[in-house]
């Protein structure tokens, strides 16, 4: 440090010369430096979240009766809508950046002199603990804390917590889209993906793949960002130390990943011919549940069910549709099984929680 | 789930049984399970929070005048105060039982069926989407999500944070008071320290030991859970999965720690006799930043640098204190060296800091 | 302790009573202890290991010759072989095989007394730090350590880096399984797979999920576990303690996941003709590669990739097969494009490759 | 990647420019490039680990017999020696060397083509899988893999655990030279501290925080590379994307610190006088141990130990020695209490302990 305080007491020049490094020490000024970087690398990072929540918003009305397949475990379920999708994305962007949005405007100062007493400021006259540290904190534009914060590192867990929720959000979204536009699902494609020099055919979803490597790293970081809380004595001999890249390198990740999911978001391509036909590739029996429930008021519980797994069974190995299936069973001539066996008809109230979620600003 | 599903049933009798595993998924029982079973785990975290705080707050106003060395990379660097210490503990402790209020107060219920659209609700005569939800949540005690959340894992993740915090800065105070009960260091002791049978001298600090564990333990359970945001399609396959031990052994593992930090600031002893003579050990060195100040007005500030790194290093050779060797400068007769350089009289802010800390409810 | 210890004494009974807890510490018996376990824990890992190696054995043997798409960022790249996939799983499992036996082997006995020196065994009379060390590794069936291990944990680090990359194996193979068990794809099924109550057309990968669950998991436990081998002092405060979860945890979860994996490779059923179903999903251009290679020094390398380009492109828009489109091109009239273009004969070295890799036992 | 073929091809010129990204993947190059560059940074870290180890073996020897406190849960428990504690050390150093000399012989090319079955080179005209592929990795001296390794991470792994435990192993010796160099402490110094430019007395031990820093740090991101291992396809869309910057950062870091601890190694000054005065500081219960073993036979276990117990009070109470003390007791007259109570002679097998450490290379 000895030469970098002579360098800039030269640099400053006078009258300024004495103030340099004069009462704080140097992580007040790095604490301090660290907040103002925090501060304006979340400003990209929140401009580029709301271009995300903007888009999937449109995608979300425009889709919000698009039916899709809903997947637990990798297999096909129920029916969804990639309306109630894209509403649920963007929750989680919403999510996110009021997490931020909360950290951001908490972040204070750093000012608290060798051992966070400010007796160097008192012994170079300042007469109020508090009245110093605010007027630093009004220059800088962060919050003044309430004790000088070398060892009570609440803003770094903070800031920890919200960057590693954002880009596990963003990864959600990530890992969605990679599912959707693989080559036997092709429902979703990212709008201009990269191409294969080898490979023509080839469109890589990069945006995506970025998010969930980004998602996959961030926890880890935050991880140690959390661990570096129990800081000891008045200023830690490797905690405090351990922040700086982790901090930094969280802040670029989920820079980079909120600007990804932007474009992904702005970009993303839906095939709702795609989900149609993804759809019918259980032959109907993507409605099950609902018949389950339809047919065992008429049946009885146990029957319906024995009913539905035997014709399960057959249309798988016989190849046939369950509607056509059904049509042959004499209890149920007179039902409406077109409607009751249309996937398209069997998305519950998808419509009005996409609705009611979109009302969310 | 089958057989449980048939056991339930059974179990519950008529006219209960044709509801039970009706229209809910397993993941809407489990994550409303788990919500349930979080919300009653913090309530003893943030009783033992409170107790730890006002503990704190009694020691901090006790020894709000109490100097001893503060410690900078594990060197005597300036004086500080006991109270400062402690107000600072008071004030993390503060901060997360906000975070840890905060997540608890919007913990959900979980409710939407095989993929979320509550379809099979709909299937067996349910008019809205967010009535029965909303009744659920009642019936429950928790919150009424806006979605479905089987793949929004907000909850989660807020749960995640807080609790890694709370783990964190017990850690703090746990670390700190290792290092102050050291044999050589003897500033605090644990009230019971954990016996050696086969030592009788040694009283382990055995609750300062468990919080440090804990919080090399949380950070990296958080992690996980922040990995888990990341959870594809209407339910994953894994992500949800690998939640559950985590959480159960972060809620765990939090709530033992605050315990012991309750029981650790209740039964702190606190030795200001051996601060006093700790502070003595630099022979007076610990003050020099407070002469450079005073100092420096009056030799010019490379002069007085000179001079005492002159001193500072004859004080430590001839093993004198710092204060006899001003004595005999020439250039500082007229000084009031004894104030000057007595470490009590240089905690600067110490103590109106420790007042405004203790505002803080 | 000392409760335990009166306790232990008396079970006993004499003459032995006097030996309890008579020179070693605590540490010496708990650390032991767990490597007893962790050898112990071991055992059916690796023969749950080598039930998984041998099952995939075989299904590489079949499916030597056995087409699929091979998939990169998500889509379709060019055909590989079930049997080089089947090998590959194989060759990462016996790499945790090897690491595992590598580290099983050197599991120590701890015994070092108070502070690591032995000291009480001597003054209780024993002649040689390393005779009754031996004696005592000879009993318990685990190593000799050369130095007593209170704060230097390798073997504790060896067993975290040995499971983490053990369930990180099988936490490829789960991924794999999930993939190519999913709806749309259906080249994979477990064997026994989860039922649904509600959907009962419905086979939940569910062993696959647990894998990649654990996946999730162990590479932080992992590093909770490399964290504490930065342990103080002769005896850490808090670094030993927070071993002891991680460590039976990841026992666990690795025992776990290995007989999940066991039960996997023993139960699964590939379905051939859904790959090569999915083989014909891209009209051909999953051969575009091979295509590039063979028209190059015919057509120049700018202009044959020109022409697959165009050609792609056509194939997407038009939904016709490339080898159709090829034979429309006067350039290429004199060529076998049907195999040129049948991805089955562009597996390039997948079979020797896959025989390479079965000789390894 | 496109334009990096063009421009390479361009600047490779005639008669090579065909050959560049023909046949490889541009994952081929990159693992490929990773691998050269972890050998190469391994070679430092193996240089700077000798360099500590050799300075650890000085120290062990010279300080075989320098008594000093042992200390367990932060209190001081029976006394060892330094020269014991170098030698764990330096057998810390010995077992991160031995690994990352395991690892690094095996770090090999990776060759497979866009899918891992070397298709693209077969159809350029390549004869055998294995020929090319060992020409490539004589050329970059690098191993030649049995497979290629794409999604199969072994590598990757084995670096992220060898480089973990480094990283941990230097992270335990900086804690311990922390704690030693603590003001109250002072056993150990670092040869050329960290200056502050306000308070000159202070000599920060500034190696010691990096290596504490590092060790804190390396855990998560080894973490991350084991997650990495689960890497889905023939080619994953996130799980290698995000090795690059971790794997990069464990190098760096692991690269640093062992240089530091190169340095602080080499640099450490060892105060046995200080030693010496801190091994009084328990009034010569720091040797209870030694009495309880040596009175039991003479008194009765019970006895002993109620004896012991009362004398420790006794001797905290009234600020006297044990020594004294125990000369008052009728029962103890005969016994030569002197040697008995001394710590330099309770250090027990901690020389031969030393020796033989030491005997290794």
């Amino acid at each position: 440090m000895i030469p970098l305080v002579a360098d800039l007491t030269t640099a400053v020049g006078e009258p300024y010369g004495p103030y340099v490094h004069r009462g704080a020490t140097s992580q007040d000024i790095l604490d301090t430096a660290t907040m103002l970087v925090a501060s304006r690398a979340l400003e990209p990072v929140l401009a580029d979240l709301a271009r995300t929540e903007r888009a999937l918003a449109r995608q979300a009305a425009v889709h919000r009766d698009t039916p899709m397949p809903g997947r637990t475990l990798t297999q096909q379920a129920v029916p969804t809508t990639f309306g109630l999708k894209a509403a649920g994305w963007r929750s989680l962007v919403l999510d996110a950046r009021d997490r931020i949005i909360r950290v951001r405007e908490t972040l204070p100062v750093q000012l608290g002199g060798a051992a966070g007493t400010l007796a160097a400021f008192e012994a170079y006259g300042a007469r109020s603990a508090t009245a110093l540290t605010e007027a630093y904190a009004r220059e800088a534009g962060l919050a003044a804390p309430s004790l000088p914060w070398h060892t009570l590192r609440t803003p770094i867990a903070d800031l920890a917590g919200a960057l590693a929720f954002a880009a596990g959000t963003l990864g959600k979204i990530g890992e969605d889209v990679l599912t959707l536009s693989r080559t036997e699902i092709g429902e979703v494609a990212e709008g201009s993906g990269g191409g294969s020099s080898a490979m023509p055919h080839k469109a890589n979803p990069v945006r995506s793949t970025l998010l969930a490597a980004a998602a996959r790293r961030a926890p880890q970081l935050a991880a140690t960002l959390y661990g570096c809380v129990a800081a000891g004595d008045e200023r830690p001999a490797g905690a405090w130390h351990a922040e700086w890249e982790p901090l930094r390198e969280l802040l670029r990740l989920t820079g980079g990943a909120a600007r990804d999911a932007a474009g992904l978001a702005e970009g993303l391509s839906v095939n709702a011919e795609a989900m149609r036909r993804n759809l019918d590739l259980t032959r109907g029996l993507i409605v099950s549940e609902r018949l389950s429930a339809v047919l065992a008021p008429r049946l009885g519980r146990a029957r319906a069910k024995e009913l539905l797994t035997d014709l399960a069974r057959r249309a798988h190995a016989e190849g046939r549709p369950l509607s056509e299936l059904l049509t042959e069973e004499a209890e149920l001539k007179d039902m409406d099984l077109a409607t009751l066996t249309g996937p398209a008809h069997y998305t519950g109230f998808a419509g009005v929680l996409t609705d009611r979620a979109l009302e969310r600003r």
